[in-house]
């Protein structure tokens, strides 16, 4: 679950560790101001020279880690620190805001749906420069195309600066975890549906599913949501004051997220000891059928057993009502008891489920 | 549960997200000042602007979020931020207060019993401006008629400004939690009471599904508790001194309420706990009944099976007096184990259930 | 539990809700200085006039709030604010201090134990004005007869202003608690015992009788705690120094008994998960029994079963020491089995138990 | 547990409450400098005026409470206040620091292993003034002997002030936990191994009684290590720099205590668990074997039924082979019964327990 | 667990207790500056004082405590305080920073896999001095072999001061706890795979020891991360702003780390709650086994002992059919209730587990 997502012990502070997998690294950019907007995909990074001292926004979308060089490269140009370069590449780092002297680094958790469906976690670093954003991710797909869309149809963001292209990534991730709660939502009812009406070891192992699911939800929402507060709280130069009030409102969608998740942690807590008492009742129902077989015919059988026996003188043997007397015996014996049981409502099938609502019955 | 409740991913911030099934807007006006009370229902957003500028308090009250072409009308008669504009339409938003330089966005979570009796959680948006209030809700009904009729009666609101007015619906909210807290304690008591003398899997779904709606309401009140308390410290201008010792009774109550949910919250985790021991409890009685049935006849099958057995050489089946003697055997050896059992208790009804109080009885 | 407990939704802000059978409304006076004391029980509150100027320090009584008009008159007289009188008579509210201009407004929960023993949670609501103490109460009688008799007694309390009959109240109301703490904590070993000796139902509902009323004790010392917190922290004009240092030494004690609260608090958890224990050992038991016997018992049955049969061709039938032979048999099985679990330790009642102490055996 | 330790209700503030069995009063004193040490044992409070103007450090250390005269004379020599009186008296108070004008109470919970062990929690008031310093406990012995024995040695601390005495003093207390804390280890780990082994109601018993006791240390260190934090924030005069330094390190050592309590707090809820996990798994041991036995035997004591009916028309009876090939089937279907009850493992013993490692397991 | 790692009580403050067992001291020197690195072993204390004043950065790394008198030399030669000599010697100490006049004290836990693997705590303190870090260990290997690496190859930290040198230590420390992270999570999942296929008793054991662990984990990060966030806050001369930057990225780390330790102490209860389901869903599993048996042959049983009594009038025995009739009878009866079962799904084998993914399916 969380492995093999460190930095080598041993590794020089501000180190990059690239894994052997690593996707090899593509630029894209867009460039753009209110009255243009360029689009353009470069192979080196000395082309992207002539963007750091433009007056238009420019925002530099890096892909796939695999070429370190590529990295070093851009951070040189664009004055990255080294621990910045380092967070950005050893992923994942823990969702967090650093401001550094010339720019500063946001990094965030994406969600995604897998297919099939599990949940696939990215780190996507965001480093906010004058006049700049530049994205750093993981893999090659991404939650963004909204924003490219917005960028491309013109409207607010076009006439915005390059902290309100910040945001609108930001808040473009965070709105990314909407979705995600919604299937959860829905597996969660399958399986409270499933735990109440059929406990089985497969519900069992679905509850355990859903609840490290959760956790690591938990585990990228909420530092995330200390981030973007720490953005709102920490009056950084680079962020104006109106794109401040946009940062609150994202800081309350994440907050709702976070609170969502906590909610559905809390009912897998309690779906867990449904699920322990449905299985409890269940062994009561095969009890009481054990209890009820056995008690009405472990008598019977003992009674037959007497009869059974081979004595010489045993006078109601030759009496000639003796064993319709006994079959009579066996019925009063045997359908006492079972009205006794009926009474007690151990016949009943104790399965049939309402969906609940606030009555409350005249108390006894 | 907290499904389909979401702006989309994707949409350009503070853009409305309108459902398809929403209603269309209804618009009410109240206006007023100490001496003289217009109702009135208009059609279009024009109408209202002569309460813009007048000296007398002015209650827009926005039923339905339909169309939303006069919500964007309203937004620029009355300068409502675009950020505020949205959380007012993308229900439901997370209760808070946001103020902008013209007016003050409090959100609220309305809270109603349906019929069949579940939970309506609706959001309420007061806005709070110079001379105005305008609020916002999804459906039509509401909780403030007893404003309404306050404001009809006369009295100290009369005579009070728009910050008046906005505490006492804020206050009519807070209130509408009561009823539904003794809906909700009225049905704790049933469920309390069915599991303790009945444990049955329909108990079972009755305390999960008591914890999800305690869960729904306290992420209703908690974040209304904070969104009080923020009113009261940040000393908003448009709230006058006055005014700010009702909100602090209002922010008491919220707390209480708080107070009680949690109560319900953990009573109902230890009622979880009641009724898994209930259940383990009737196990026992089960399994006792077996159990004494089982030790009483087993052995005594056993007894008149050997007797049962065809050797040409038993000496017993011979003896005139074995046939008693065994009868003799099988009911000193019967009612021996049935005196022990008894002794131990376990042929006592263990449901005898009084009222506990404060008994302590001597210690052994 | 907290039923019926709360102001009307639609009631005014700041209007008293009197439930129909309110006890009628009594005032007792004391009027002190180091000199003198008068103590006078008044039907009108035009009466209480001269007391509002005198230089001596004045306690009125107020018990039973089923009058309404006296308590308009009271607030008229004393200059008690709306919200004030409200929370006096719309009981109950959560303890809190309120200041005022003139006054300050101390709510508390006064605990005794009814007959039968059941918990009597009742508010006591202190006004402190410039010389005089205002106490209302719902029900007649209260745990203030020790500051009574100090005043009748002189001493301390007489040579000192209204601050310290506040405090004094205030102090009395906490030490309420202590008595009440020592019933339960008697209530909860007997439980204790029980649960360990015997588990039964009874046992379990009792654990979660003491729980309820550990949480309305919680919810009653917690608040209060907080209460009288803020009264040291705020620095209120009406309290002088002198007076603060007892407040302080009355916090300590309201914070010892919130520990002790949430000490036995955590113990009945614990006890739960005890008694389930418990039931679960039981049942083990139980099980053992019903084990041993079948075990035993069904072999046997199944030998002797053997020899019952009638074909014709059975030699053992006709052999002559076959009858011994099967005997000798069935009790090599049955008493090797027995032995077997006596081994096992199954024989041996499982109930010896000992009052524990730190004593570690040495380890295998 | 928390009986019969509280003030009166009724009792004056500030009055002392000493219960019947008090032990008289005994009054050691040591005064000493860096030059010599008078030690003596005085039995009158006039004896102590000498030392109250002395230039030296005077420790006057007070066993026994039972002469309350005593302890009013010495309030009054030292001006001690009413209310620190009342708190040395009236034990067990909850552990604090109250600065008075000329001197400042510490409560501090002395901790000792009774015989047989349980613990014994006392309280140790040590009143800290210009140039002495009083302390005061219930019983006779206490954890101070060091402390003494370093006064008579000599070294740094007959050379330092009265405040050096009191940390000496206090260090001495906290260090008296860790013996405590190594004995409830040692019990901890003797009830872990009994639990996992043998899970027994008495296991069960121990279980609770670890839990009550490692609350009882909780209530008395956790306020404790409060207490001496507030000794270092709130820079009181009379306790100077450099022995400021010490405080600090005898607060981490009380910090470190109350998390080695709560380690063992959370270690022994999870054996609770283990231990109904335990419970659980001999059940489950139990029922394995009955359901083995009744599995085998009850379909064969069904077939030798079959040929004991005494049908007149029964061709096997007379079939010569009969007999033995009955007995074929018993021995088929018993042993295929037995074969794939060995085949899922019920037949093997559950209990083969080695000490866990960090191993993990080719995963399948 | 925590036994025997306190103070002897009764030490005087400030004294070192050496344990019997304890090391011999060895003295390992690095002293470097950006051009040259000289490494020496040397026996005695007095060969230090020449890098006293150097301006070179020395590194002093003191393996094993067995030598007081030596650590006593070190501690007169660079002005190591009494209490800091202390905390270095009296492992183990809670991880935290001390400053004092002339240097700061660090005190971290190193963790390690011992073979065969479990947890290895260890306390390393470093001291850090103007121009000098002085380290202590118990034992004699460290995680620091990467620290002594890139110093011999030279970089950032040969042309850094001594505060670099300080936090590389640090960062390697925290580093440290990657792999044994790793390793607990492989071991985790072994755990979690075996307690849903085979709930042992010996998967419970192998929880409860993972709780343990991962306690102990728990308490040496925490403080750690506490420590280091002092080091941040405290803004103390010694360390430049530069490495501040450094120290806050190794802050990062830490806080990850505890994290993640918190991640799998939670779903190592989850795990806790899955075994107890799976015992009991096991329970349930074993009782249908012997209520089919039982429920099938018991009612059989009894038939065929109908026929085995010797009742002279039995009509039905003399009936040529009879005898299959009742076979034919014992069939139905049989395969109906075989029948009925299989319809409940008793007869399925109910381990059949997959991979929970987000499937919801189509609720009824």
């Amino acid at each position: 679950m969380f492995r093999k997502r460190h930095p080598e012990p041993g590794a020089a502070p501000g180190s990059m560790v690239i894994p052997p997998g690593a996707l090899p690294t593509r630029l894209r950019v867009m460039d753009y101001d209110a009255a243009r907007l360029d689009e353009l995909e470069v192979s080196t990074v000395r082309e992207l020279a002539r963007f750091r001292s433009s007056r238009s926004v420019t925002w530099i979308d890096v892909q796939g880690l695999g070429n370190p060089s590529m990295l070093e490269e851009l951070a040189a140009m664009f004055s990255i620190h080294r621990l910045a370069l380092a967070d950005v590449a050893n992923v994942p780092q823990r969702p967090k805001v650093e401001p550094y002297d010339d720019n500063v680094l946001i990094i965030t958790r994406m969600i995604r749906m897998n297919h099939p469906p599990t949940l696939n976690v990215e780190q996507l670093s965001i480093l906010l420069g004058p006049g700049h954003v530049i994205t750093f991710q993981e893999e090659y797909g991404d939650v963004l195309d909204s924003v490219r869309s917005h960028l491309r149809m013109g409207g607010t963001i076009r006439h915005s600066g390059a902290d309100y292209l910040a945001y609108s990534i930001l808040d473009a991730v965070v709105d990314g975890y909407y979705p995600v709660l919604e299937t959860i939502g829905d597996y969660f009812e399958t399986v409270e549906d499933e735990v109440v009406t059929r406990p089985s070891t497969d519900a069992l192992c679905r509850i355990h599913f859903l609840r490290r699911e959760l956790l690591k939800l938990r585990r990228s929402i909420w530092p995330q949501r200390d981030a973007i507060n720490s953005l709102i709280r920490d009056e950084l130069p680079l962020i104006s004051n109106s794109v401040q009030v946009f940062i609150r409102d994202c800081h309350d969608h994440a907050v709702q997220i976070a609170e969502v998740v906590e909610s559905y942690r809390e009912l897998t807590a309690s779906l867990m000891e449904v699920y322990l008492s449905s299985v409890s009742n269940r062994l009561n129902e095969i009890m009481k059928l054990l209890t009820v077989i056995a008690t009405v015919f472990i008598p019977l059988t003992f009674i037959v057993g007497v009869y059974g026996m081979n004595f010489d003188y045993m006078p109601e043997l030759h009496y000639r009502w003796a064993y319709p007397i006994v079959w009579l015996i066996v019925l009063v014996i045997g359908s006492g008891l079972i009205f006794k049981f009926w009474r007690w409502g151990w016949l009943s099938d104790g399965s049939r489920i309402g969906s609940p609502r606030f009555e409350s019955r005249p108390r006894r």
